[in-house]
């Protein structure tokens, strides 16, 4: 079972790794990483390089593709080549799926088109820009294509996808391994709770505040 | 303000990541990822590299220290130096923290003796070996000693974090912006919550099956 996550420069990093954490505890789940270009890969929070061996044009299908969001992930949406290869792959998965920016891309390759979907909060005027109708859930899923919102929601969108690839006994048993039993100590973790003082300040941090 | 997570071969990636998500974007923070030797960090589930440019040792002080797990922790554990260097580092942070098995790490540097710590659930014995009492919690905080469960816990461990380094506001921002709002499909999370047999499962895939 082959899942590939694209990273690119600028991309944010817990929108890939939180997934890659669960799936590549899939039995038999072997995950890429793959790049525009071979080498090493800056993350947006600007202290992590990723060293990717392989050139995403080197991949001619998979059983998943995931691909993260950040910063970089608008870059990508002018990157014609790379676009087409996503909706090239997309023809050979069993499930295309985005985190967070992400769905831009998706989006950008013409896959959202009439579906509802989801992204980061900040972006969801861009996702209608490509013809998806953004709604305010955790994981939207559309038979093959899975959308899930910002950042940590990908791991959500995992933990679904585990059970999906595998059986819902071995899902359960990732989400054991991983711990994954989440407690934050705050509610702020969507607009529908956080209060306007909150939505203000993240507003200041994602503009470098 | 400066978070040093040391990175070793065969670590947990979720346990850096997913804290490094969360830290970074604390106002005025730098995350630095430290490593027994400069370059590329093989991760524990064979996919990942990542390119670390610096040497634990030149890290003589630092505001924050995490600790993530991973089958590599328990190779650290018999290097004296990088355990000595643990313990003289400890003495100059504001915070000591450790997730999943990276406590056994702040254990044989003898930073929980006497204390109640927290870990990955299938590590609780070789934990109380450092003379700490293991506890169940999501995260345990004794004054600048905070330590959290398996993998994912380390989420929990850097909201909290993220508070007392800046403020309640700012950290709820932190935790909009990551869209932190977790909603697994599941509820096997804990060894509260998961039935026997998803232990069992648990087990099995933990040891390769």
């Amino acid at each position: 079972m082959d899942i590939v996550i694209p990273l690119f420069r600028l991309f944010e990093p817990l929108d890939a790794i939180g997934p890659y954490e669960l799936l590549a505890n899939v039995p038999d789940a072997r995950v890429r990483f793959v790049a525009p270009e071979p080498g090493r890969i800056a993350d947006v929070l600007g202290a992590m390089r990723v060293d990717v061996p392989t050139r995403y044009s080197e991949v001619e299908s998979c059983d998943v593709l995931l691909v993260p969001g950040g910063a970089g992930a608008r870059l990508m949406l002018d990157n014609t080549e790379f676009i087409d290869w996503v909706r090239r792959i997309h023809e050979t998965t069993r499930f295309t799926t985005s985190v967070c920016t992400g769905a831009l891309i998706l989006g950008a390759a013409g896959l959202l088109k009439g579906l509802t979907a989801t992204t980061h909060w900040l972006a969801m005027d861009d996702l209608e820009t490509f013809g998806a109708t953004y709604t305010a859930e955790r994981v939207v899923r559309h038979d093959k294509i899975m959308t899930s919102a910002g950042v940590s929601a990908g791991i959500d969108l995992a933990l679904g996808l585990c059970a999906l690839l595998s059986d819902e006994l071995t899902a359960r048993a990732i989400q054991l391994f991983t711990e994954y039993d989440p407690q934050p100590p705050y509610d702020s973790g969507s607009l529908a709770t956080a209060t306007p003082e909150v939505v203000a300040r993240a507003r200041e941090l994602a503009s470098g505040g």
